[in-house]
C-alpha cells in the first residue's frame, strides 16, 4: 500500500515513536520469527506461549499471551502488507485469508527507518473508535509497548 | 497474497460460480472503474448514487446504494489484493488505511480466469459467523449477486 494512506488520529490511533540504537534488519527479523519474538513480545513476567508468523499478506499472524498468574489470552489475525526492514501491517479485524473476525479490536503499523546506525521505530495503533483507543491506553498501550521495545533492543544486543 | 490461503467453508461463506460470455479484461474495468460499475453493480430499480475506487491496497471502495423508494445505504471498505484481470478482494471490516470498522459484515473475492473465449466468474462472500452467511442469503445474495452479474454481462455487450 501506498505510506500516504496511513492516517493516524491522535482521538482514535495510539503511537510510539522512538529511536533505537539497534540496526532496523535485526529489528525486523526479531518481529518476524516466531523464535526471537517469544522472547519480548510482551512485558515480562507475562510470557508468549504460542506463535505463528505465516508472513505473506492474508498469511496468520497468532500469539498466546500468558499472565504470571497462568490465564492465557489467545490473538489472533492476518497481515495486511510486507516491506521487508521498512514497513508490516497486521490486523485483529481480519483471520487469516481475510475472514472477519468476530473480536476487531485494532491495526497494527510497524515503520522502521534508519536513523544514523540505529533505526526510528513507529509503532501505531489504529482503532475503529475513541473508546478503543483509551480501552488500549488503559491496557498499558504506553507502558506496556515502550516496555516491550526495551525488551526488545535489550534482546537484539545481547542474543542476537 | 497466496490463492491458497483463500479457503471458502460452506457453512460460513457464499459463492456464485459462473461462466459468462465476455473477455475478463472487460469485466475487470467495468468492476473497477466507478462511472462504469455504477450502470450495474446492484440489481434495478436499486441504484449507485455514489461511488469511488481508490485500486490501491488499503485504498477506498465506497458505494451509496439507493432502494426505489429512495432510502440510500453506504457501504465503506477497501481493497486487500489487486492482480488486474485475475483478482480483487475487498473487505467492509476495515476502512481506507487499514482502520477497522465499526460494522464489518464481509470479505469480497472476485477471481477472473479465461474460458474459451468467455469468462470463468467466481464471487466469493467470507463472513465472521453462520448468522452472517444467513444474513446475506435473505438479503438475497444468490439472486442478487446473480442479477448483477446478467446486468454486467448486459452493460458489456451493449455500451463497453
Amino acid at each position: 500500500m501506498s505510506v500516504a494512506l496511513i492516517k493516524p488520529d491522535p482521538k482514535l490511533d495510539l503511537v510510539l515513536d522512538r529511536v533505537v540504537d539497534v540496526p532496523r534488519e535485526l529489528v525486523w527479523k526479531a518481529w518476524t520469527t516466531p523464535e526471537h519474538l517469544r522472547h519480548w513480545f510482551v512485558p515480562k513476567p507475562w510470557s508468549i506461549t504460542d506463535c505463528a508468523v505465516d508472513l505473506r499478506r492474508g498469511g496468520e499472524f497468532r500469539f498466546v499471551m500468558r499472565s504470571p498468574e497462568g490465564q492465557e489470552f489467545p490473538n489472533i489475525g492476518c497481515f495486511l502488507d510486507i516491506v521487508p526492514n521498512e514497513r508490516l501491517i497486521w490486523t485483529d479485524a481480519l483471520l487469516p485469508g481475510y475472514r472477519p473476525s468476530e473480536k476487531p479490536f485494532f491495526t497494527a503499523i510497524l515503520t522502521l527507518e534508519p536513523s544514523g546506525s540505529g533505526t526510528r521505530y513507529v509503532a501505531t495503533a489504529l482503532h475503529r473508535d475513541e473508546a478503543g483507543r483509551k480501552q488500549h491506553e488503559e491496557m498499558g498501550f504506553e507502558e506496556g509497548w515502550g516496555t516491550v521495545l526495551n525488551q526488545l533492543v535489550d534482546y537484539i544486543k545481547t542474543k542476537m
